[in-house]
């Protein structure tokens, strides 16, 4: 068992510099008082992250943290709210040591400053099984104004922030290595050893490292009638959007935002769309919208593409430029 | 593998009937809208439980869920909160079948019922590891008027609601056997099979199902300077107190109460009144106050003993009647 303090004392030592807010008390209580703004709306958000589930062991410590923060960000994003802090429940496997954990707690450190976020108060148990975190994420929309995933009406366009697949990609090189990926016949010849490992490193970073895409969420009030952050893949996510509004969502594959480092490794062809569209951690914002403002991206600070349309009917269809339907085998990940 | 339907089957049939605030929107959005209250804060904390350290792999579902939410809700009501609502994060093991989980899902509901609060969101997840549950708990107080650890006054009586020491005894019986538990000398003589079994049942049912005091931290508000709930022990909680608070705290071992099932249990000898007050899971309000209403007890619902006094210095110490020092040989549960 590696050298580890007390939990008292990895608390005093890790966690409280980072309860900056006054409502954290400095986490000398079992409770915080969220921080109130009489014009707005708390919002709550809480996902999970489990070791070999959705991180793998060999992940940084630093990256780990980072990840577990910025998947409930994105939720928040996606909502329209900014946030304000967390709270974090922590289960460590013995096998955890204090280096790791104090480059958990930089990475948590890191990421409050990036995103003017505090620590609000937590638990730490000990665990016999994976480590495993949670995080509760709150953050606040004037009232009324959080974005839900029922809005969507025919006639509304659907959008998607940045790009797809990176995510998935990145997985697959760290799972199954760079050097050697399920490569589409259509892609093309094979780029210098540098080439390759440059356009792997992007694609393992937006794995690791999801980019909360707060300012476009912030700038989607009153814009987007529905909106969630893709995290079980474009097209399984829109399909909570279709269920619940009660439409049905039509995308355009050609239109799927494809980054140069996925069209690099996996090609473009129809295959590699249907897998960008199916994977796993964009953490980007698909939404609907009548119309979106010019300045949306600017706004953003990402690029934003229309994808398709939302029509009367019922689920999600991915079409190839004649309009036909494509085949999608997988729908999204599933835990179970 | 036990019949489990997919993840979101999963959370329509047990989850969506549980979440009854209209912040919850149903489960079909990514995050809750917190309800408001314009006089009030919210006050949050965050628990979780791992099979093999805070509850048994053979608990009951509907147990467990109901541990897992009182011991939040503990939380809330040594702060003097009202609880509202919960968010729910999941790490399933495979072999939790669909049987367990409605046994769990009614284990909330029937809580639910019973202490007014909604479902408002949650993760639900796969593990290969033990079965994790987190949940975030939500109350609100009168602004300003949360109870804090550090308003502790020399001068301040020291108190405990209920008895102390149960749930370890509790422990103890479901791990070693209630027919031969581990005895003070000065226990008293074997009782009858049914008794003991009596005695054994009740010291389990407060390891298993926790009872917060919820009327009786709302009743603490503008008494208690300094009040949390006894999850590691008495001693070692009131701990927290005492450093939070800049002062020390003495204990009259003969003022702890203990119910007659440990006395029947344990014995009453100074050795079980040690263990009593350095066993776990109480779940009990620890709380100073220079002085209580009579009424307390009755608007709390739950008996108060004073069990010593607040002082200037640092620590806590247990005395006998002769004002000696008993030594404590293990301060309280730590994880690590």
């Amino acid at each position: 068992m590696p050298a580890r303090p007390s939990e008292f004392e990895l608390i005093e030592r890790l966690f409280v510099p980072l309860a900056t807010d006054s409502g954290a008390f400095g986490l000398a209580d079992d409770a915080c008082v969220l921080p109130e703004d009489a014009l707005c709306d708390v919002v709550a958000t809480t996902d999970g992250l489990v070791e070999g589930i959705h991180f793998l062991a060999g992940d940084p410590g630093n990256l780990i943290a980072k990840k577990t923060l910025r998947v409930n960000l994105s939720d928040l994003a996606a909502k329209g709210a900014k946030p304000f802090g967390y709270l974090l429940a922590l289960s460590l496997p013995e096998r955890i040591g204090m280096d790791w954990l104090e480059e958990f707690a930089r990475g948590l450190k890191e990421d409050q400053a990036a995103f003017t976020v505090s620590l609000l108060g937590g638990d730490t148990t000990a665990t016999p099984g994976p480590l495993t975190l949670v995080v509760t994420a709150f953050g606040h929309v004037p009232r009324g104004q959080m974005i839900r995933r029922s809005g969507a009406k025919p006639g509304d366009g659907v959008y998607v922030s940045g790009t797809v697949g990176d995510a998935g990609a990145g997985l697959e090189v760290l799972t199954q290595g760079a050097t050697a990926p399920r490569r589409s016949s259509a892609a093309p010849a094979e780029p210098s050893r540098e080439a390759r490992l440059a356009r792997a490193q992007y694609l393992i970073e937006r794995y690791r490292l999801p980019s909360p895409r707060l300012a476009l969420g912030q700038a989607l009030r009153g814009v987007a009638t529905a909106a969630l952050d893709v995290s079980d893949g474009l097209v399984a996510d829109l399909g909570h959007i279709a269920e619940v509004s009660g439409v049905r969502i039509v995308l355009e594959a050609e239109r799927i935002p494809l980054s140069p480092a996925l069209r690099a490794f996996w090609g473009a062809s129809t295959e590699a769309i249907v897998r960008a569209a199916t994977a796993g951690d964009d953490y980007e914002i698909a939404f609907t919208a009548p119309s979106v403002p010019a300045a949306l991206a600017a706004e953003g600070g990402v690029p934003v593409t229309r994808i398709g349309r939302v029509e009367a009917g019922v689920g999600v269809v991915l079409t190839d430029s004649g309009g036909r339907e494509i085949p999608v085998p997988r729908a999204g990940f599933r835990h179970f």
